[in-house]
């Protein structure tokens, strides 16, 4: 048994309604994003609102909170049990700081916010969302004064996402990977190595072949469809409602497929995680994933270090070909060079490997700002294409293709985008170790069996869930922390090799 | 304002949280019903039941209980008031009497039940389904004896589905129509007066033709798609998840068209009840349906009534020959007789208006051998086809026809048939006030104009919400309680005049 201390289990039993509560609230969130018809939204909102608010009240019962104080000094737990202690105390801590109407109000500003933020980006009108912005970054200031911080307000709203994470660490991770990274996009597009745009991505698609080329990847992939489903939603995501119900989405534009296959191959990275956590973790608080950085990294993983590779893309150039017909006027070689294209873009979720971060790095450097003093929404679209042109050279020509382009600020996310790049270093890092631990994963990709890859990242991360804070699993699993050279390293091998 | 008295609107304060773990767990059923992965039954179940148990706790809350009671003494309360303290103690009521481990067995049974009783009904094995039944039986009886009764532990379990609801009654009923419908079947059958089958019973459907003819009526009868979804399940259904957002779901078998259009038609009977309340009751316990067998009656009205007159079948003749190419074979005439064939048979679903309340009084009659004695899953089994020939003549040859047919005994729903007949009572009670009241009401079906009689509606029934017990609100609307005559009326006017 993972559970075993008794006083573990009191409180694993005292604390299974939040369990419920956070599943029925995932359900609400995917149908929110999917389903729900469009006038829906109003009491949606105030729903969310109110269960957020009862979950901070069971949360913190005085019963629930001693029993978590008792065991957070008990040396006699095992890891699972410290996981479990550890998770709940968090929670506790920052819900413990935040008062109750904030918690509300947040829930329910977000969930306002976020068909406003679609239909600013949809008519290209940043004033639709503007007032929903500010709010949010009013109340993103408010919760970390609330919650505290050694040195900088934006501590505060990285550590909620990243347990641990600090602005001086991304600051160093940055200063790190940021000179590296232009000298190798220098070289590339200097030399020519690769291509920076190609003509597939104007060649239209149909949708219904479209999302048979998705499900057969998944399948593929090893995506069990009794334990998940694939949506279409306007932002791709993957939610786990349980450990046997990891649903993703994806969109179809109608044209340069790669976006769709290769967004659908990013979310099952993610669901995977889920997927393979130990089950004897269900319906505890670490029947999650050690982080949103750890998380990102399987994500990323699967979509770049195994779906961008030229294994993968010669392996399913059949299947490509199966459905879409125009395929066979191009050589898996195309294919391959289409999938990696290198060139400082506008969109963040259509960046290649290689400028990716600077996307991150520009988001990085608004939120900063958005956490200390009077810097509003309106100062953030202007600093927007300022700050774009300064770190990747283009400019935006409207909102929607700037600072309207990402969902995360609309549902509060402040302090989650930094996340991203420690999952492109992750993945990198994960990269350099499976290589040597499975010699001949590149052929394992070449012939689409994933069983001894999905294997290792089982037991390397995923069965673990939340047992770890994320260093500490990266320590265990690959002996060392955090590391941004392997990412270097990668993009090094790939690109200029 | 239609909430003033301070104390009411403290409790209304308080029980919000309820209102929003109601949304909640709609979200979830209708999620369970539609598009949740096979395999996320497990946690669901497990979900509902602790959900189940804290929506108890939360009701109980002393300080909740005791509003309820000081305002049940209380003389200054409007109607509104009334109606919202009416409703929670009736749930205090209930929900004191259920000890919490029961109502958390009956929600993690009935949701483990849902998914068998499925595979029971397609692989027409009823043992998958039989050990679910027995513990669904055995859970009801118990909480009739914790809930109490006058008469009659069948009592408990009416007044559960139908507020002052008794055996006695739906005997009167029963014993007043029964003979009455005998009369007028026997007169059909003998003299031919409607066919007993029609050949397009067996005419196959395109299924996307048949869901744009779905899509197409439920916009003429005026069902609003921003505020609402037509999704499939395998048991169609209608859940009010909000005032704003009220989804029905159908089902296609590729034949028989009417079957998918009028369930489409019934369920919209039932989501213009919920769209039409009073927006004011938002979030509060009035803010559903005034009982289940007036919310039959709705569906009722629309379903057979409204969709199965000649005005109507003549009407929607243009639409369905629209996208149903095989219809032009046909005459609108021939439509209308091939939705009202008249024909004892085994299905209750697909019964004509003539014989389904026989249909009815079988479920009636071993529903209340259930609570009573020692009676069994497997007696129900092979009761139902004996008593299915006694009162119909007619016996099915599998369980999947027979006693497996219905999804409600699944989901625990023992007390529940009977309020479909008192829908089609108070059906043709609406029906004949409603030709008073409208007196171009048969003209306006045939424009399809329903604006005037969904006012009519709204105003007589909806709006209200469960401000006035069933009895009362027919009072109130129509001048008499629940009137079986008009039901005999309606069906001697359509099949004998």
């Amino acid at each position: 048994m993972v559970f075993e201390h008794p006083k573990v289990k009191e409180l694993l039993d005292k604390t299974r309604v939040l369990w419920a509560l956070h599943h029925a609230e995932s359900v609400l969130s995917w149908d929110s994003e999917t389903y729900m018809p469009r006038k829906g939204v109003a009491d949606r909102s105030l729903a969310m609102a109110e269960l957020a608010a009862l979950q901070q009240k069971l949360l913190l019962r005085d019963d629930v909170v001693k029993l978590v104080d008792d065991l957070s000094n008990n040396n006699d737990l095992n890891d699972y049990e410290k996981g479990v202690v550890r998770v709940l105390s968090r929670s506790i801590r920052i819900m413990k700081a935040l008062p109750p109407e904030l918690v509300m109000e947040m829930a329910k500003t977000t969930e306002e916010a976020r068909p406003y933020w679609r239909e600013a980006k949809v008519k290209n009108k940043f004033e639709v969302f503007e007032p929903y912005l500010d709010k949010i970054i009013e109340l993103s200031r408010k919760a970390a004064e609330y919650i505290g911080y050694d040195e900088h307000p934006y501590d505060a709203a990285l550590d909620y996402y990243e347990e641990g994470l600090r602005k001086r660490s991304v600051e160093d991770m940055f200063n790190y990977i940021e000179p590296r990274i232009r000298r190798i996009l220098d070289k590339i597009l200097s030399n020519g190595l690769y291509p920076s745009t190609h003509e597939l991505e104007d060649v239209k698609y149909d949708v219904s072949a479209m999302e048979k080329v998705n499900k057969e990847v998944l399948q593929r992939l090893g995506y069990p469809f009794d334990r998940g489903r694939l949506d279409v939603s306007a932002h791709p995501f993957t939610i786990g409602i349980g450990l046997d119900d990891v649903r993703i989405t994806t969109r179809y534009e109608g044209k340069d497929f790669k976006r769709t296959l290769y967004g659908t191959i990013h979310e099952f990275g993610h669901a995977l995680y889920d997927l393979q956590i130990d089950k004897s973790f269900r319906m505890t608080p670490i029947a999650r994933g050690a982080s949103l950085g750890i998380h990102e990294s399987q994500s990323r993983f699967w979509e770049n270090i195994i779906g961008r590779s030229k294994p993968f893309t010669e392996a399913i150039y059949p299947l490509l070909s199966s459905h879409l017909s125009f395929i066979s006027r191009y050589s898996p070689e195309d294919i391959y060079m289409y999938v990696n294209t290198v060139k400082p873009s506008l969109i963040r979720v259509e960046a290649d490997e290689v400028t990716y971060n600077l996307h991150i790095l520009l988001r990085f450097k608004l939120e900063v700002r958005m956490m200390e003093g009077d810097y509003r929404a309106r100062d953030v679209a202007e600093a927007w294409n300022e700050e774009m042109e300064e770190l990747l050279g283009v400019r935006p020509k409207t909102y929607s293709e700037g600072v309207l382009q990402d969902i995360h600020w609309s549902m509060g996310s402040i302090g989650y985008f930094p996340t991203y790049t420690i999952g492109n270093l992750v993945s990198a890092q994960i990269y350099h170790n499976i290589k040597k631990d499975i010699p001949n994963f590149h052929d394992l990709i070449n012939e689409l069996d994933f069983e001894e890859v999905r294997n290792y990242l089982r037991e390397k991360i995923h069965k673990w869930g939340a047992t770890y804070p994320p260093e500490e699993l990266l320590k265990k699993s690959f002996g060392e922390p955090l590391n941004p050279k392997y990412f270097i390293d990668y993009l090094e091998e790939k690109y200029l090799s």
